[in-house]
């Protein structure tokens, strides 16, 4: 108890008696520093004035504002924004607050989406999607509108000069302007002419705030650039070589078609790079000489399997050093966040650190929906020593201490505890049951058994009818099991503990989607089929038996954010390749198209007649065109497996000219930067994990960050009072209510639980734990080196104040 | 000097006068542990009584069986061979000394070599090289009487009992014993039967001493193989779950070969995942429902592009972490090998190191040729004190010290400093003009304009005979150019000094080509007009322009040696998989042969006439088969490469079972793992080698390991009696010449340096300096918690005496 006193002793201290007027209080705790640039509006005196005849709705102005700053730094650090885009007056900071909020972002997104998916209703659009020009162009033009009002909102909040320093934003400003031109056009036109810019709508949806992690990769990729070309360059250069070289060997036989000219040589072993067009190119000459697969085997040798490999692992080594610096430079951008907040929390008076009242605001602004008893547990959390403030130090945790989510700490093991003694028991024999290894390894055996089953079951259906009418007995036995599982482990855990496991939860679906199927079947509603086949997906629930799957598919999960957002990254290229694909090679390809190219069976589509049967000889690759928007990303995706890509390609060469392979080829080196960059990803991400999991091997089952933190009753009521003096009605209520459970347990006081789930940054932290202590001397070193002149009385804060442009443009985001 | 007096003091010493007899020298100087086992056979007597009444030749022979074996536990040490195999006695030494020759290597891997080439002569063989069933068999006969030869030697080496402990011995003589039977069945039937055990031939290649690197490979695939099936059971499981779910979706299409049973569903996802059906596979339900893209699209990002990559990811790791392990267990080996051999060098006297006379004794077993100077040298190198004895701890350092070779540091910086004054400034001319920088990029500009030539040449050539009689004069232009250049720096830097450089020595052999080229032109030889086209090649000297590209191919030439024995490792999986293939699937498929399958255009081959004109439709696929060897590694190198690899299967499927389709199968996923190690491979060393050298920036440009010593004229001279005792004249007079030298010179000191190239050994040690002494702690405990009885006179070598077995099988190989 005796740890608690101080602060409580502050509370009373702060406001000497209870009664003492509010005004005294504010004029005693002048901040440190005025909330900078925006009172230059609301309030002309200078400081030196201001100070010696404080007003007390001046002072509490100043509060608030510095409250509102802190927290748009802190929100900066977090969101690794550039300082140098920080508000600079009221008029810049009411622009902020209206472009930062979730309605802004939304309408933000929706607009993006809204220009991308116009383009399944233009020109070469989806059939059943067509919009006349007029409609599709006014619609454009609208959501243009809405984009210039989105910027013109961030050039207050920027003001002009940032704004255009701004590289992103004035990019996008000039892709508004060319797309407002042509839309005007085609209105005024009334026809669509080629319009490739269309391409670069991208940028409105790369743009988003939402859209960070995306921004984040296509930085990454334009990162790993560099060294990416230059092995490209090794890997162009031996091909140049091996096509000269194939030329003069293969070009004297005439019946081999890919060495006839330089060019096709070239294009050859550009293809047999992607090993599509292999063993077919080597076969004219490997029947002429079958010692020709030497020069086949010798290419593929050091360009396949050497120079792509070569390729990521240079990818791989850049990426994983752009990580380490990424995650630095994150690391010291939150750090001066924090120290820009902190400056403007401190008191003139007590200059050592931030009292639960100016914490307390910042955390109003920062976190809004936060309630009263989770601010004052953040506070506590993050002062380690036992004086009322927070120091800069303690400071330095506010983004790992404010994400914690806090709970009283259960005193009750199991939901049925407080049952009568009856239920009670019969529960607890529940409990222990569905706990027990044998429950679990049976229900092992029959998931086990349900997949052979399946199996067999499936085996014997050779073709016919499968979705009979009548429901197969299997499936309503083991359903049966399944159900009778799910009610026992969620009477037995409490539907709580139960689903906040993410395999129970994976249990819990699989079940219910199985009890659908069956429903489907019962009612015979044919469209719902599918989820009788979904039936399998149970079968997952047996790689929770090792430890090695349990690691992979954890990692799995924690990757798949990140894999998301790379997969959105490569949409983004599609799309743009899609535009540009259909802008040139929309309606080039039908059935019967390429008769004059090598590829021509594929593209045949045969109708013939053989005695009494139709015969239908179908090359179907006439199917994988450029024709609309969805065509062309299923043609894109297949370009992206590479399998048989030449054959799309020489079709569309045949029907255009052959400059034409460029945007193939083009394609094709951009999908594999973006695919070695997605595998360096997965490499960096598992490698890195297991290193974690290797270095903790004692803490192996972790359940994400977990603190604790004890809060008496007194501590409770000072907070309460504090709260009545600032007359916020609901936040003492709900104070009050703790004081009443507090009392009805007779507890003197109550242990809470912060919890969150552990972050890549978390493991980065620990991971590099040595290394760091490293980066913040040289950081503050940098930092001290930029400030000669030091003021002696408050050398912490002061140290931290000339935020020089220079400096700000080195935080790297 | 001071230094090396005590030196110089311990010869005088060892010997009090110059005329001391030897027997007293001999006598004085008792071992501190004798030749173990090796003289119970040639002398009976007892220790104890040995000591009292000690012979002088029988102190110079235990002298000389103690040096042997100390270089017989240090060659253990270098090679990893594990201690329970060190030769025991007399007879034992006599076999190990007879099997551990170049001579008995070569005679190895001759007959592996003879017993794998067979299968060029065996039944389907080669056409040009059939061989009599008589003369195959006999000629396989002999080799495998020579196997059993070296297999008895080798008996004799290791004793009954261990020899049957060597499982890989054990595995071979089975094999052996199987090959014999097999190949005498064949002599008596005069006829071949299905001898898939041919297959194991292998194994006579890999237990070849000179095979150490595949062997080590194929351990590291054995222990990367764990994690790599866990994955590879996710990987299937899903296919079977979509296997199960394709057959459901696109079974009532009928139009849709690729579904219609579950093992058609099931065999098309497998080829699926190796993308070589993809799009076709897709294309009957993708003509049907577009939407059915959406399952091929799931199915290829699931399978191909997230579990692969994961399966790499864990390979990667795992691959990481045996690197390390096997480091770690290597160095401690050597580190316990160099403890025995200390143990066996050091006197009853003088226990606390050895000295020249004996360390001089080891290396004349050690490394016989190595000449005395260079002994003399390693000695100096190894003692880190200054007292004439080398202790334990200098000694270990052996390994890094005695492969140094050493030359006397060169008082003249160029070749030519001792040439009249004329001549010197001609030369000295020279020298600055090519190391100058404009020389350089000169030279870069002919080679780039060299390029563009070549290209455009090329290009204008559209067919024709390009060998014409006269040579282009742009390739004698260019020629002199490189030949002027290459006299230059010869002249300049001397030619040893000019082919010191790995980049002088590729383009002296490239103009060396291009000449023969040349004269390949003029004298009309066509067989080399192949030289011709080698010229491109020059253009790989701009990548020298790079730094980035000099550390690339500075790591592919590093990497070299290790790709070489993944290539042969995977040549070895090649001919067992060669092997099976031809006694299943030789002479099944034919030209027009598959005609009941989906892929019998692939195999059609067709000669009909339209008009006047032969037209010859060809499939060519026909070719791919497993009629010989040579045929059989070639598919197997397109299966390889996987593109179109089920056409080959399917082939082969129609005209035999469908059971064949899992002899493809199965390569596959061998060829997966061998590949995914091979890319693990060079990431490792790609990271490994980019870590160390941002590790060490300063130190970028280094030429290996380089140590200095000095030797005085009283050393050589001290040295020099000590030869005269031991009567070895080609020593004495090898020193002499050096005191000559001196004396020219007038030099009372020379100082030598040593020079090897770094090994990743040496890498290694450096990064992991700090860990590498926690292991020998750890080591030294665990020896030490082994030896619970200390004598307290000589701790240091009796902590290493009892090598227990249990200790002996810990030491990983």
């Amino acid at each position: 108890m005796d740890d608690d006193v101080p602060l409580i002793l502050t509370l009373d201290d702060s406001g000497s008696s209870a009664s003492a007027p509010l005004d005294e209080l504010d004029r005693e705790e002048l901040p440190n520093e005025n909330g900078g640039s925006y009172d230059v509006v609301s309030d002309a005196s200078s400081p030196a004035a201001r100070e010696c005849c404080a007003q007390q709705s001046s002072a509490r102005h100043n509060w608030e504002m510095n409250y509102q700053e802190a927290a748009i730094y802190l929100q900066e650090g977090e969101n690794n924004d550039k300082f140098f885009t920080h508000p600079k007056n009221a008029k810049a900071l009411a622009a902020y607050l209206f472009a930062h909020n979730h309605l802004f972002y939304l309408m933000e997104l929706s607009t993006a989406l809204l220009l991308l998916l116009l383009s399944l209703c233009e020109a070469p659009a989806v059939p059943m999607l067509r919009l006349g020009i007029f409609v599709h162009a006014t619609l454009e033009l609208f959501a243009l509108i809405v984009v210039v009002f989105e910027l013109s909102m961030k050039m207050r909040w920027l003001g002009f000069q940032t704004f255009i320093r701004h590289k992103r934003t004035m990019v996008k400003t000039c892709v508004l302007l060319v797309q407002f031109i042509e839309a005007i056009v085609v209105l005024v036109r009334q026809t669509s002419h080629v319009r490739i810019t269309r391409a670069l709508r991208c940028i409105f949806l790369v743009d988003c705030r939402y859209c960070g992690a995306v921004r984040r990769n296509l930085r990454q990729i334009f990162q790993s650039l560099p060294p990416f070309i230059d092995i490209l360059l090794l890997l162009l250069f031996f091909m140049v070589i091996f096509a000269i070289l194939g030329f003069y060997l293969f070009s004297p036989n005439h019946s081999d078609p890919y060495f006839n000219t330089l060019e096709n040589s070239l294009v050859n072993l550009f293809v047999l790079l992607t090993t599509s067009n292999f063993p077919d190119v080597m076969m004219p000459s490997y029947a002429r000489n079958p010692w020709s697969c030497v020069f086949f085997i010798v290419y593929l040798s050091i360009e396949l399997y050497f120079i792509m490999n070569l390729l990521l692992a240079v990818v791989f080594d850049t990426f994983n050093d752009i990580e380490k610096r990424k995650f630095k430079s994150l690391l010291l951008h939150k750090r001066t966040a924090i120290q820009h907040a902190y400056r403007l929390l401190v008191t003139k008076q007590r200059p050592s650190g931030i009292s639960f009242k100016h914490f307390e605001g910042l955390l109003r602004f920062y976190k809004p929906r936060m309630c009263a008893r989770e601010r004052y547990l953040t506070f506590k959390a993050l002062n380690q020593s036992n004086t009322p403030l927070v120091s800069l130090k303690d400071f330095y945790n506010f983004y790992e201490v404010v994400g914690l989510k806090w709970k009283a700490k259960r005193n009750r093991e199991h939901w049925f505890d407080d049952l009568p003694r009856t239920a009670f028991l019969i529960f607890k024999g529940i409990n222990i049951l569905v706990k027990s290894r044998v429950f679990q390894y049976t229900m092992y055996t029959v998931v086990a058994v349900n997949g052979i089953w399946i199996l067999v079951e499936t085996f014997m259906l050779q073709g016919g009818n499968f979705f009979s009418r009548n429901v197969p007995w299997s499936y309503i036995v083991f359903l049966t099991i399944y159900g009778v599982e799910l009610l026992l482990k969620t009477t037995g855990l409490g539907p709580v503990e139960y689903l906040s496991s993410g395999w129970n939860l994976f249990d819990f679906s699989v079940t219910l989607f199985a009890f659908l199927g069956l429903m489907a079947l019962a009612f015979n509603m044919e469209p719902f089929y599918f989820i009788v086949v979904l039936r399998p997906l149970q079968l997952l629930r047996l790689f929770k038996l090792k430890k090695r799957y349990r690691n992979v598919l954890d990692t799995m999960f924690e990757l798949f954010p990140r894999m998301a957002s790379l997969g959105l990254t490569l949409l983004i290229f599609y799309y743009c390749f899609a535009i540009v694909g259909m802008e040139f090679f929309a309606g080039v390809v039908y059935p019967n198209c390429c008769n004059t190219s090598t590829v021509a069976d594929s593209y045949r589509w045969v109708n013939h007649t053989v005695g009494n049967k139709t015969v239908v000889e179908e090359g179907y690759y006439y199917l994988n065109n450029f024709d609309n928007i969805l065509n062309s990303f299923v043609t894109l995706f297949e370009l992206t497996v590479v399998n048989d890509w030449y054959i799309i390609m020489e079709g569309v060469t045949s029907q255009t000219t052959h400059w034409s392979r460029l945007y193939f080829m083009i394609f094709y080196i951009v999908t594999m930067v973006v695919m070695t960059i997605i595998v360096a990803f997965i490499l960096d991400a598992f490698v890195f994990r297991m290193n974690y999991t290797r270095k903790n091997q004692d803490s192996e089952e972790d359940n994400g960050i977990v603190l604790e933190k004890e809060i008496s009753k007194e501590e409770v009521i000072g907070i309460i009072e504090l709260y009545k003096r600032t007359s916020a009605a609901t936040e003492t209520a709900q104070l009050q209510k703790i004081v009443l459970q507090m009392d009805k347990y007779g507890q003197m006081s109550t242990v809470f639980l912060g919890r969150r789930s552990r972050t890549k940054s978390d493991l980065s932290m620990k991971m590099y734990e040595e290394e760091i202590q490293e980066w913040y001397e040289e950081h503050s070193r940098k930092e001290e080196s930029q400030t000669p002149v030091q003021e002696p009385a408050s050398a912490a804060s002061s140290s931290l104040k000339p935020l020089s442009l220079r400096q700000r443009s080195q935080t790297v985001i």
